[in-house]
This record gives C-alpha cells, structure tokens and sequence, in this order.
C-alpha cells in the first residue's frame, strides 16, 4: 500500500443481507489532515452514510484508510470529495453520502457535503 | 429455550387497540454481543419502532431475548438484520424499524437501521 | 366523580377563536400509573398536541383526569390509548395525538403514539 | 397609549429588500400575563417567525407592546392569537406564526401555536 | 480595499468538482456590526450555506469581509441581505442560503433567512 | 395586606425535626421586578437556602410575596438584601444565603449573594 | 408489613468489605408522596449517601420502602427527615446523609438535605 | 471622555448595604478587543466578582467602558489586568476578581485571571 | 489465566516519572457483571483514579481484566471492592481511588466508591 | 528547530503584570501523537494552567510545538510529563499543572495529570 490514502486500502466484504435495503451509519471523529497553505494540521468528524449493494467496507481498514490523510495536505472540499469517490468506486453501494465537518479555523467552521442523488 | 436469542423467545400477547394504528417505540440501551473477530464485547444501544397488527410483544421476554446476544459471535450488520427479522416474524407488525447504535471501536462508531418499508 | 378516570373529569370551555385553526400542545411530565402484572408505579410523560373546534380542554380538571391514574393497574399502551379516547370524545378536535414516554424498566423503555390521522 | 397592549404600540418601518423574500424569526422569552381565575403571574416565551411584506416591525416597540400584558389577565390562547392578529394587521406580512411557550403550572406546560397559513 | 465590506473582499478559487453539486455550509459565530440607532456593537453568528458553481470562495477572504462589518451602523435584515447579495455576486453558486442569528438586546433576540430558492 | 412585600406575607410553621439540623434549598425561576431607571420589568431566579431554626416558611405565602414584587421599582443589589432582611427576620434561621441571578440587560447579566455568615 | 413506610421494611445484609471505609449512593428518580393541604402528588428524586458500618440496606426492599410513601399525606421536611431515620436506624452506618430534591410546586422548586455530621 | 477605555468611565454609585458584606458577579459576554500582532478581533466573555465597599459600579457605564475596548489592540493577559486595576481603583471593592475568557485562535483558547487576594 | 478476573491479568510496566507525583485517571465506561440473585447483567462505569509509585498498569491488560467479569455473579459493593483490592496489589500505588457507577436497576441506580485514605 | 517538540520551540515574553499572581489557564483540544506500540494516532485535549513569573509563553510558538508530537510515538504519560518539563524549564512560572485527556482505546479513557506543588 502506498503512503496516500488509496482506493485498495479499502477491503471490502460481502453484505449477506441483500434481500433488502438497510442503512449504514459511520462516523469518524478523529480525522486530520494538513492545510496546503500553512502546513498546520485541520481537524474533522467525517460521515458515511450508505444503503449497501453486494458489499459492505470493512471497519478496520476503513480506519486505516483514513488515517493516511493525516500528513498530506488536501483542501476541505477536495478531502471529502476524494473520500465519496474512493467509498463508492470501492463497494458500489446504492445510495451514499460522505459529509466532513471541519473544526474552526481563524472563528470560521465549515461543513461539506456530498451524496449520490 | 436455546441459549442462542430465539424467535421462540419473544412472547406475543394480544393487540387490544386494533380499530387503529399506533406506534410503539422501545429503547434497549443496554445490549451487547460479541466481535467475531477479536472475541471482546461489542455495546449497542438497540431501538425497535413498530406499528402493532393482532399482537404485541412482551417486554420482559423482549430483554431476556436481547442478553442472549450477549456471549454471541456476531457481526454488527448481522444483529440488527437478526433482531429485526425475529421481532418481525414473531409479531407480524404492519411496520417496523430497527436501529442498532454501536459504540465505537478504533474511533469509528456505526449505525445499522433496518425497516420494512 | 368516580375514583378511575372518566371521560366526565374532562371540562371544556368554548374556543374563542374558531375562525382559523391553531394548535395546543400539553405536556405531563408527572404521569404515573401501576403495572398490572408487579403492582408498582410506573412513570411517564404524556403529551397532547391538538388542533381545538370548538372547545378546548380546561387545564385544572386535565390534572385531576391524570391523577386518577395512580393508583390504577394499566398496561403503557392502554394507559395512551385511553387517554385518546376520552379527550377526543370530551372535546372532539379537528386532529389529535398522544404520546406516553415511559420510564426504563429492566433497561427497556418504551413509547406509545397515537394519532387521529 | 392605552395601558392595554394594542396595534398601534406596534411602530413599522419601510422593508428595503421587497425584491425577494426572506424570514424574520423573534423570539421574547421574558413574556408574562396574568392568570385570569387565579390572578397570578404566567410566564412565557413568545416567537413570531414572519416573511415580511412592504414593513417590518420595530424591535423597540414590540417589546413594549409587549410588556403590557404585564399586568392583563387573559388566557394562554388568547394571548397567543391576539398577538398574532395585532401583528398580522400590522404589517400586513406575507406569512406569519406566532407560538407561546407557557411555563408550567401544576406540573402542566402549554405551547398555542397560530398561523396564516 | 476601502474600509466598508465590498464584494471585492470576496477571493473566489475554482470548483474542482464541478461534475457533481455539493453543500458547503460555512459558519462564523463572531460576526459584529453596530447598531445604527444606538451606536452600540450587535453580535450575531452567520451561517452561509450553499451548493457551489465553478467557483468557490476562500475562507481567509471571507473572514476579512465579515471583519469590516465590525464598526459599520447597520440594520439586522441589511447586513444578513447584504452578504447574501455580495456573496451570491462573487461566486455564483447554484443555491445559497444565508442566515444571521442575532444576539437578544432588550430581552428580544432576531433571525434574519434569506435564501436563493 | 399592602401591595408592597412585606415581612408579613411570610407565614411561618414549626420546624417539626428541631433535635438536627438539616438544609431547605428554595428556587423561584420567575421573580420579577422593575428597573427603577427604565420602568421596565427585570427578570430573576431568586434562590434562598437556610437550616431552619424553630420555624420554616410557608411556600405558597412565600410565592405570594415575590409576587408583589412584579411592580415595583428597586435595584438589583436592593431586592435581593430586601427578601434577604425579610426571610431572616420572618424565621430567624440558623444559617441562611440568599441569591439572585438576574437576566441580562445590554448584553450584562450580575448576581447578588448574601449571606448570614 | 403496614401501609405506611415502616423501617421493618428495610431488609439488611451484611456488609462484607468492613475492613476498611467506602461509600455507597444511592438515587431514587421516581419517589413521590401525597401534598397533605391540596391532596396532590407532589415529585422527587431522593438520594441517599452512606457509609456502611457491619451491614448494608438490600435495594429491592428500598425500593418497596419508597413505593409506600405513594399515597402517605406529608411534608417535604418530613418525608426527607422520616427517611433519614429510618435508614440510619436499620443499618446504623457510620455517616449517612439523606437528600430530597422536590419539583416545582406554582413555580418554586425546594431541596432538603440531612446528614449525619 | 476619550476613546480607550479610562478609568473616568465608570461611574461609581454608593452602596446602600454596607452594614454587611455581599458578592456581585457581572458577565459580560460579547467583549471584544484587537489583537496587537494580526489586527484581527478578538472574542472573550469578561467576568468582574466583588464585594463591594461603599461604592457599586453603575451597569450601564461598566458597559459603555467595555464597549471601547472594541477598537484597541491589546493583549489578554493586559485586557484582563487592566480591567482588573480600573475596577478596582474606581470603587475600592473589599475583594474581586476579574476573569477573560478568550475564544480560541488556532485551536487554542486562553482564560486569564486576577484577583485581589 | 483463569475465567474469573485474576491479578495476574494486570500487566504492569515501570513508571519512568518517579521523581514527582503524578495522577492518572481510567474510566471504563462498558463494564458488566452479572446480578447474583436475578441472573441478568449489570452495567457499570467503572473509574481508577491513582498516583502512581514505581509502576503503572498497562491499559489493554487492564480492559481484558475487566472482560472476564462480564459472566460473573457478583454484587455491586463486591466488584468495586475486588477491583480495588486487586488494582492496589498489582501496582502498588501511594493513592488510589475506585468508584463505580451502576445503571438503574428498577429505577434505582448505585454508585460505590473506595479509596486508600 | 528541530522535527521533534523541543524546548526551544517555546518562545518567551516577558510578564508585563508582575506586581501580583494571576492564572494563565491555555486548552489546546486538537493534540495527537502516535501510539508506541501500534502506531496509530492516539488523539487528547491538552490543559496548561499556570502562575506566570517573569516570562509568559507566546501562543503561536506554543502551538507549533504540539504540532510536532503528531508524528512522534510516545505514551500518553510521558506526552504529559515532557510537556510539564518542556513548559516548567521555559518560563519558570510560579506554579504550573499539565493535564492531557485523551480519547478512548478499546473503549478506555486516559487523563494525566502532572502540577508542581
């Protein structure tokens, strides 16, 4: 595995449930990464919210996933978008939503948020 | 009875209010099971939303069904898929919703919600 | 007035604005009642939330109505429910809902909903 | 000005953005009247929510209008709406609500809520 | 930059993830203006929400223009139009929604929302 | 009895557990009064905690006594050395601390404390 | 065993950890008791604070104890008091300390507290 | 007056209660000063705990000398100290405190205080 | 090691800061037990405050000591004092501090507290 | 400077109020480190509470040395205590307490505490 987080990081396995639908609800309070501009690291909760297709994320490597980003440095809106594209291209799932609640900076906090609807 | 939770378990008693609908919501915030994985005990807070058809169930059988998830190998996703299923089959409700909120594990807590719409 | 409560403890008083809807919501975080099975109290918080016709429910005999309770051996979702009917029947509101939010009990707590929809 | 609250306590101003809509929500939580049987004090939070139309209302004088229930005995729904109908008339908004958040008696609290809708 | 807040604060980035929408909600709880009666400093917290277009606006920037509201006389309802108008102008989202949460003076606290729909 | 509080209103009762001490916390959430300056209400939780000597205070005389409060015009500091001097005088307690937490007026909220030590 | 409370209701085990000194406390949420003027239930949460000396009080008969006070007419200072002796009576611990805190009655809150000191 | 914050703003009142001590707690939560380095704002609720001697402080020129902080660049630890040596120098208290409470700037906050024990 | 919680489970690792004093505080929030008379698990919060002397406890030695309670029969007062004593022993520190805090049980909920004062 | 927190890092200013004590209390909510033993991110609030002497501790060096142990692997105890020593040697200050909370593992929580008395 490579130092970037990385869609392989991602182990997926399969969902026995798929007769029918049911959510998943991931919350990952200890998230960081780093600002590009100052090279000071930015805090975050990250949210995943999916209906599962034939596969579901396991836990352990999504938390190893998303300990890769602590020390590369990424914009907020480029950091939650990467992690909806990663999440989906990764388990195909049937509805997701990837939201990052970044922690305030100079007094201003920031929410961004991505599904696919 | 089985010393693994059973539909067998859940007692059903006799809907007394059936000329119209009405919900029940029951909280049990003290489950828990075990990690397949790592074999320590996985916490959950497990919730139950359900419209009531011919039957309720019982409270008292309702909890001595969920402690006996609690010296059982069981994944998350499989729990709460199990729970609803069992309480499903036992009452045939005209709706119902199970959420089980697991606390964390590694920083990432997970949520599974279940329903029959 | 007898010792159960009854429908006749319910006063109403004319709605002096009939000309447009409105809504009430009353809250009774002061409910108690008796299990029919142990005998002890169990407690609870009712909630009306009702649009009035043409009379409203005077508060003072509201009271009196639920302290009859107290001593009264009823199951949760027959405790909701009659509490529904007989403020429907006293004061016949255009809509009506009742909530009973009943303490835990051996860590299960439950709630009872009940609309005129 | 009476010592009655009335429409022409209320002073309004000239809206400067009629070009589109937008929300003004105020909230009083220092409300109080007086109950009429008991002729004691009754405590409340007042909130109006309204889309202004061609006036907004001057914050000055709605608290002044309202501190003149001070003194009035009146109940909790008329309180309510005749706020709402001294409001409405005015300022004449596009659409308003009005709710009163009435602190507890007797172990009872009541919330009238009133809108154009 | 002249000293009043002036759409030219507004540094605005390009979208980098034009190909599908995404919320961004931005919140800053220490926003201040003056009072154009009194003369004395009003504090709210402004809360701007919107799905981006191609471009985005720079946090730092942003901060700076809310900055020079500081020692500026004017209304609740203009200053929360105002940034809806200069924020909507510089960088064109698809939706925006603004809203000014204003700290009670006289006991009467106000929200001002004003959106794009 | 006269309009204003007086020592008078506060009916005494024998203390029945004279053989030990033990404490009384009384809160009273909504004590109003006026500003002497404005003419306008100023709004205060009083909390008065006392061991109790031969005597305690009747609650309901005591309601009835912050009651005269509402028109009346005094200072902050006044009122609560005035309910201080009163109760003290009415039950001559062992011990006794009165407080008053009064609501903010320009963005300034203050707290009197006396007591008997 | 009688109607009333009694402090034969009070069942005792021994205390086997007496070699050296450690607290217990207890909290009971859901007591209630009879207003002895208006005939009205009157609320409390009571909290009992001890150090055990040769034995400790079983919970169960606790709780049976407290049931009893259901429909017993009394005082705030006297029920607070009345438990203190009759808990300190039945397990004779080496300090104990007995808080009663009621809610609000017309808006005033009272807590009573006893102890051993 | 001149436009930095002088002890000549506070107006000072005689204290009708010198017969015996009392405490007054003032909160002043929407202070806000300049910081000397970046020029940008800062946040900080100001708590002011004293006994008085033969002089109050009169609230609404406590709140006016607060007010001209608005503008000058100065330090926490300065802000909170010289408010501290003003004070105190304008009505001579038996004891105080002063207390700032600054919001955080690049993740960390500060509180700083000084009393005259 | 056994089935039952050993103090030989306790793993300790030397302390490299024994030229001052220091405090360390553990809370385990999912502790469990079983009721010795009912047969149904309790849930606790377990805390261990100490000052270390020339060791500490290695904390994922510590939470599977605490694991092997979860199938055990043991009171409240036993398994606090048990910890106590097995926690002294393995480490030996100059203070130490147990306390547990036990859920509800029908509506009475227990906190037991030992220390080596 | 170099990659390691290093006493250096922590510039200093002189105290400008060094006439009399007062407290410094500075909380830094977003420390991280490295676990020793798997590597992985462990995450803290920080709390530095001191009496400054001559010298305070400039905010901005303050937080780019925490920004250093994000990468470094240490233990939760030593983390703290360097702190403690790093701070203490830097500025001297009269007293001084270190406090680090961090974040649970395996469902266990930390604190450490470190003071000078």
């Amino acid at each position: 595995m490579s130092n970037e987080p990385n869609i392989n990081d991602l182990e997926i396995v399969p969902n026995e449930y798929t007769d029918k639908d049911y959510e998943v609800n991931v919350s990952i309070p200890e998230f960081n990464c780093v600002c590009p501009r100052t090279g000071l690291p930015d805090f975050a909760t990250i949210k995943i919210n999916y209906i599962p297709n034939k596969h579901i994320v396991e836990l352990k490597s999504l938390k190893l996933y998303m300990v890769k980003f602590r020390n590369m440095g990424i914009f907020h809106e480029s950091a939650t978008n990467k992690i909806f594209n990663d999440f989906k291209e990764a388990c195909n799932p049937k509805t997701i939503e990837v939201i990052g609640e970044f922690s305030a900076r100079g007094g201003i906090s920031t929410t961004v948020r991505v599904d696919s609807k």
